[in-house]
């Protein structure tokens, strides 16, 4: 199989890394950064590297894997998924799939499949010089697939998912992800942000523990990435907030109530939701990054 | 020197292991669990147990630390703390700082030496069967001593912080120590209590990644200690909370407004913050137990 990453960084970096001594598989990539291409050629992660889409042949590939920033996927889609040959996998890794779905749409009828993906796998810090071959392991791989996909390019897919040390593959249409993408990664990362600007951050050295380098981590995000991302989906995200703004509330006046049983009652319901979410998915079992 | 543990669950196990193998230390410990005792006993980690203060010879020890909730520490202090000898160490490992020290300062004049303290280590899951010899490794370790501890105690104290693994001994006053943790501790747990609040939870099971998993972790907690802990430091939590839900504010009004470039703007300075903190403290050598 002829698979083209199109970006290495640390996304696209750490698949090619992770899909190093896959069976049968011709790995390039297209990628600007002229360092990264040397030492992924180096590497031997990948077999050929151009710098632009319009050089490389995009034409003979089985797989082209997007693994660039939302906006610019839905550029690098307009612009180059015609060449693909019919059959081909267009596949990606965005953090939001109703715009480039919107984007593949606008190309009907096109020669491709279409099998968008959503690794839940990151760092706050991106680039190749972070990118590892082991990003993956233990993480859900998220796919939607547009509905005509066969079944022969969606086992392929999971299989490469398998090979990479995926937890799972979890199928879902673009406006679910988007959803649930909300609240389980964009409303994370917000919380995250507004937590560090509480005016006690740097009052604290020290004082940290687990916690808070756990609810806080990804706050050092790449700004870019994360615009593009959260307005994409901001109404959606926006709502989140509200509604995590109202659930705070509750707390605080809990708190000023001094009624120490309606606390402790709401502690205990709030800590019950989440073990029972932990019991029934077995999380315990994933890799987290952190 | 010989050192008693009064409580044997998760913090008070992990440092009876953490302490096996320290030069010159008896440790004995107090706990009510029948199995505990003899699990600790047959691991060689204590020398003795009590169920009891009561049965426990208080008077002859040269440390004695309580790892033990809050409103226990100072049932605990109130009642027995009197039976230390001159000089003993009277130290504990309390969340929250000044409850127990206007305890020790109802006693005054008192012949032990009070020197409190908090190692910023912990898991969601307590009890002596989740204890582990490494839970204090790269952790802070806050020490709140009293105005006239001498210098030998000290020494004494940094030398076991040091010997069980702690990345550092940072030293404050307990009102601080307690405004400072309802940041970086309360606050989290608050946060991830909230977060596990909203509606769509159980419809996310597969597309957590690690943000999730970083900022909910802590939601699974012991109901009873940490409604001791938010009550005991109530309307500066509160305060916090608030504060919380008007940066939150200012990410939705963003969102809603359009305004992608002051989105942007806003971005880059909250992860400037988050970043600067992280490259001043050298976050990444630091353990976390996620």
């Amino acid at each position: 199989m002829k698979l083209m990453i199109v970006g290495l960084g640390l996304i696209g970096g750490s698949m090619a890394m992770a899909l190093r001594n896959y069976p049968d598989l011709e790995c390039t990539a297209v990628t600007r950064n002229e360092v990264t291409r040397a030492e992924a050629l180096r590497m031997g992660i990948i077999k050929s590297a151009w710098p632009t889409p319009d050089d490389a042949p995009i034409e003979n590939q089985d797989m082209l894997m997007l693994c660039l920033p939302p906006d610019a996927c839905v550029d690098f889609v307009s612009r180059h998924a015609m060449r693909l040959k019919k059959g081909a996998i267009l596949t990606d890794v965005c953090g939001v799939k109703q715009p480039l779905k919107a984007a593949i749409d606008a190309l009907a009828p096109h020669p491709f499949i279409y099998l968008g993906g959503h690794p839940m796998a990151g760092k706050e810090r991106g680039s190749f010089a972070n990118a590892t071959p082991d990003l993956y392991r233990g993480s859900h791989y998220i796919l939607v697939p547009d509905t005509d996909v066969p079944d022969s390019a969606m086992q392929a897919m999971k299989q490469m998912i398998h090979f990479i040390g995926c937890a799972d593959t979890i199928i879902t249409t673009p406006a679910e992800h988007d959803a649930r993408i909300g609240y389980t990664s964009q409303l994370m990362h917000v919380m995250a942000l507004a937590l560090c600007d509480q005016h006690l951050l740097f009052d604290s050295y020290g004082f940290e523990g687990g916690s808070f380098r756990g609810a806080t981590r990804v706050a050092a995000l790449d700004p870019e990435l994360w615009c593009e991302l959260f307005s994409a989906n901001r109404e959606p995200l926006a709502d989140l907030i509200d509604e995590l703004r109202d659930n705070l509330q509750i707390y605080a006046d809990l708190l000023r109530s001094g009624d120490r049983s309606a606390l402790l009652e709401r502690l205990r319901t709030s800590s019950d939701r989440k073990k029972a979410f932990d019991a029934e998915r077995g999380l315990d079992r994933l890799h987290s990054p952190l």
